[in-house]
């Protein structure tokens, strides 16, 4: 039995989806689960305001009856708190995994970089809602149970770590960025022109020179523009490659999608939890 | 008379807008302008590819027949050719004054990290089409000629930069960044969610630990969103300068508008031009 605890770093998670999680669990014994009420919580933009969210994601961390901490929902928010939280965590929040992308790859990011817990990328609670939503839930599952059947399939001998890409050239160069060098580094986007991924791309391999390599996840519903950028995604992530010399390692199996596959971060978040 | 070169860096110009500010100065013998052919070139999203952009540019700060370089439009692309450009520039280019603001600010950038000529954060020839843009044009020309008239209002006796927010959150930590220590650095944005103001003012604080202060321009139009952020840009930039210990030093009369006003970058470019 895994006991596992939900909270929204960011933006909230509408009730619904938490009952389709909730009922898709229902009776078994390899899970529990626990809605942290925060995570129906709504301040304008967020799921509670930055006290709010700060003591969800503490009490959750540092909780002894959780094994793990899973992220409701991205939107955006979890920077706001991650310094903060990261400062309060206890014990308890060192011995467990935490599960999410988006926006809470500012957590994992921070996370990982202070040796906190087994971290990965992977599926959002609120996932729950798309289409194929209870295969990504229970791949979630799956990894917070200590399994790696939904491991993206790509990963090698080397430590990697995944990010939506937005999140990562927001993340670079802050406090709570981790050292990538030597890091297979995914990255994945939805809803961005074409031309600011280019521009994240200028930005992040200027920050990213030493890692092992870049693997491009899917870019996804790349809004229309009043003309065309004039080449496609792979050839702009081979062209930042080739500019910074970071080496293109192809595609991944990551995205904002049903079928995103999980990225643990490092190596020893690939193997059973302890 | 002062002579001006005028290419695109990023985005192409329209014809027509180039014939405005022709006709604006035809006739005078204060001002001779130069479109480079470039101006209009057309490759995808671009101005001509970087090639073709990055050899008008060049061509225009190395010729001696020309005082200055004056950028047309912003839109995206300068960074893809910037240090390149600085690589190429020749003495010629050093006496040059330069000016320009949105997507050029990395070239604004790249140039005073360099030392090279004189460089301002202001009106583009394209603001021509604005409402008000024939001022704008003239305010432009102005600082061109070595005249202060039409500086910022409150830029005092510190250093200071003005850019683009998100120029400037993809151009921190960056090979073409210059040191802003002590700097009053004045930011605007046009277009942008005010969650995703938030998100780069974290990491533009981040990055700008040293700075003398933030001053905050115009950020116009916001688009809609599905849920009101909760607070307005005047608050966001008082919390990240709260967060970071950078002080927050008031609004600014810059923004994505033809009331823009002149920003040179350091203190000797407020002078006449040598």
């Amino acid at each position: 039995m895994v006991r596992i605890a939900i909270c929204a770093p960011g933006k909230r998670l509408k009730r619904d989806r938490a009952d389709m999680v909730e009922a898709l669990v229902a009776g078994r014994d390899d899970v529990s689960l626990h809605f942290h009420e925060q995570c129906f919580a709504e301040d304008g933009h967020f799921a509670g305001d930055d006290g709010v969210r700060l003591r969800a994601l503490v009490d959750c961390a540092n909780d002894l009856a959780f094994d793990a901490v899973w992220f409701a929902m991205g939107g955006y928010g979890s920077n706001r708190i991650a310094a903060q939280a990261i400062a309060q965590m206890n014990a308890a929040a060192r011995a467990k995994s935490y599960l999410g992308y988006s926006d809470t790859g500012f957590l994992l990011g921070a996370l990982y970089r202070n040796g906190i817990g087994r971290v990965a990328h992977g599926p959002l609670a609120g996932d729950i809602r798309r289409e194929g939503g209870e295969r990504a839930v229970e791949r979630a599952l799956d990894w917070l149970k200590g399994h790696v059947s939904g491991l993206e399939p790509g990963l090698d001998e080397r430590p990697a770590v995944a990010f939506n890409l937005t999140t990562l050239a927001m993340l670079v160069g802050t406090d709570l960025a981790p050292d990538l060098g030597g890091h297979v580094v995914l990255i994945e986007e939805v809803a961005e022109h074409l031309y600011a991924v280019d521009r994240m791309l200028f930005h992040v391999t200027q920050h990213l020179k030493g890692i092992a390599g870049l693997r491009l996840g899917r870019i996804s519903d790349v809004p229309e523009n009043d003309r065309p950028f004039g080449t496609d995604e792979v050839a702009i992530v081979e062209d930042w490659c080739a500019r910074s010399g970071i080496p293109y390692l192809g595609r991944a199996d990551i995205g904002h999608d049903a079928a995103n596959k999980i990225v643990p971060f490092g190596l020893e978040a690939r193997g059973p939890r302890a």
